[in-house]
């Protein structure tokens, strides 16, 4: 008997006959004595289906409103799967964020959860219900609805389950757990039983869509047990863990992440000399746009290239700022930008006490003719920028390279 | 300038188009320097879609958990108006009903307004905005998402001009005002400037399906200026009144209802002594059914018979309870029920101060060879039930005799 927060994301809650196979399985867990925290996402099409009539009316809706509107996304699926589970005899009792009280700043569409009151939802836990929350949204401390942005009932559930002290906090997806790497490029994949919380974070933040970053920062932060699994199949899933336990056992690259949401931007020709960095990404910044990889060249002649890349949503933003704020001042040569890239990350606990990692990726790139455009490294991830083209390549070449397709992958003699 | 509480209905907000179109109405307002309070529907089709999918997961949906799913359609509604709104320009901000916070009783589905919380809304409308709220909704004490009912936006408006004690409330729809009696049934039907608030009641609740009685009972209770309105074209509407003013000019008759909607019930053979009629309509009242007209025979032989009328969508609950609770502790004969039946109602104000209403009425209908069932009167209606195949007959043989399709119908020689 265990104190569970489940979290159902939009394709498992994506039609009532899907909501009905939810209730089907929680009334499972239900039945083995299990109490029960259910956190759901709006059926699946539903949020785009309103940010849809949301842009037929402002191209760029209201923040506030746009809250407003997207919440209701949530809100049905609760109450329908409520309904699911009275049909089963199972006492069950939807909140919507504010209901909870969740309480998040005022930040609309991307809003970070302050609080959680969670007396109704303990004293309803207490009475015997399964309670459903409404994920994604909460409200700030005016009132107004907010939402967490794309993912964020991830979010919620593992904030509910640190709230509540759960002993465990499960996502259901429509894949059964982590894998080495997508198993739609490398059909030799494997799925983890265990990976760390640090390498979730990498995988997680490089495009493993899984989960959202935010909520594996939050199950760090609060060391709440985290566990993906398939809401369509049996089977234990991957547990997020916070020891590096074993670890001795363990591969020491766990997996290869990768994106093509990134756009690289050149400054040409800047001026060599202490804060131009800040010069040029402080404007950047200033406009809310996160920049990933940084490189600044050695200078030649007083002047050297400055390159970074931010999320290609952000591309022409992030052109435009330069153009008019950066340029201008700094007496830069150009700024050009464009290229179609991907990101591919070596990603493993295991790395920081082996040499030779970043070499072998290099060599085995190499050896397929791919260029590297962009290197970043740290503790547990190498991570290179190569043409858009190669990225397919590169991820089989290097998931076979570190033997992420055998059970037991601790040779390193190769590098 | 004046202060006004607006209320457009599904039709009115059916589409982005249509929702645009209100923004621009509410904008000439707003320019004419009104002090503007706007309550709102969900788009037409909305509620039916959500009470479909709860249906599919329950036949008889859970009411706490129905009314989360409901509410839902006018949250979008305000969202996507205040966005309109702002598009043009204008300061505008959405309410849902817990915002508000409009506090009601706990019957879900069915709830009634207890009070109004109108402080955020008085701030916002001094800080210059139009607000937006969401009709049809509240939350209880336990702040449980509650609902009005069907057409509960009306009452939303009303009780919200009560609150804010507001000029006016304006109730825009899809038709330019209160008709004489339906124009699809009699092509002469002609368009009332005003109408009594007790004759509208009638109308209301004899199904005019024009405004919701229970928002025509607040206005009248808390002297609430109602107006009704087309949404659609330019017009001054109908004028809900609380005084006969220059009732001595106005026609006598003010309107002809009708509705099919209810089921007529006779329970036949029972015993004539005192208490009887408490015997048969007790349980039923206990059931929450509501019973319309009711009459009871003189008795013969010490038996009498005791026909009433309840809802059609109750007729089989009342029934069972009949069949099982009271005829076996009354000792009647039988309980039938079941003939297709229609109710019309002629109404007027100016009908108290003159005889001859009545008979003219049961005249006309035996001219053309109508049978009344049942009768009942009142100061200011008589209804009388007939079979439901001469309902359109009647209503338009009644139309004609009681001069409605004149603009003067004062003389009442013929009675």
């Amino acid at each position: 008997m265990a104190f569970l927060v489940q979290k159902y994301g939009g394709t498992s809650v994506g039609s009532v006959e899907r909501i009905k196979q939810v209730a089907r399985r929680v009334a499972e867990f239900w039945a083995q004595g299990h109490k029960l925290v259910i956190v759901v996402s709006a059926m699946s099409g539903e949020t785009n289906r309103l940010i849809s009539l949301a842009k037929e009316i402002q191209t760029n809706p209201n923040p506030r409103e746009l809250d407003v509107v997207l919440a209701t996304g949530e809100q049905v699926t609760i109450g329908l799967l409520a309904m699911a589970l009275r049909e089963l005899g199972i006492k069950a009792k939807s909140y919507t964020g504010s209901q909870v009280s969740i309480t998040t700043d005022s930040a609309h569409t991307k809003a970070r959860i302050l609080k959680i009151d969670e007396d109704h939802i303990r004293a309803d836990l207490t009475a015997g219900n399964v309670i459903i929350v409404a994920g994604f949204q909460g409200r700030d401390e005016a009132g107004d609805i907010t939402t967490l942005g794309r993912g964020g009932s991830d979010t919620t559930a593992v904030a509910l389950a640190a709230a509540l002290k759960a002993d465990e906090c499960q996502i259901y997806t429509d894949v059964n757990g982590i894998y080495t790497t997508d198993p739609r490029v490398v059909p030799e994949a494997r799925k983890l039983n265990t990976i760390t919380f640090e390498e979730m974070l990498e995988m997680a933040s490089l495009g493993s869509k899984v989960l959202q970053i935010r909520s594996v920062e939050f199950a760090g932060k609060y060391k709440v047990k985290l566990r993906v699994l398939s809401s369509f199949e049996e089977g234990e899933g991957t547990l997020i863990t916070f020891e590096e336990d074993n670890k001795m056992e363990q591969p020491i690259i766990s997996g290869i992440a990768f994106n093509r949401d990134e756009s690289k931007i050149t400054v040409v020709g800047v001026p060599d000399h202490p804060g131009i960095a800040y010069q040029i990404l402080g404007p950047v910044a200033d406009a809310n746009i996160d920049v990933d990889m940084i490189i600044q060249n050695i200078g030649r002649d007083g002047t050297t290239d400055f390159s970074f890349t931010v999320n290609r949503n952000e591309y022409t933003r992030t052109m435009d700022i330069l153009k008019e704020q950066v340029l201008p001042h700094i007496g830069a040569r150009d700024v050009i930008g464009g290229e179609k890239i991907a990101k591919i990350s070596v990603i493993g606990v295991g790395m920081r006490s082996y040499a030779g990692i970043a070499s072998k990726m290099f060599r085995v790139l190499a050896e397929e003719g791919i260029n590297i455009r962009m290197i970043a490294t740290s503790e547990i991830k190498i991570s290179v920028v190569v043409d858009e083209k190669y990225m397919e390549l590169a991820v089989r070449v290097l998931h076979k390279a570190f033997d992420l397709d055998q059970a037991n992958n601790i040779d390193v003699k190769s590098c």
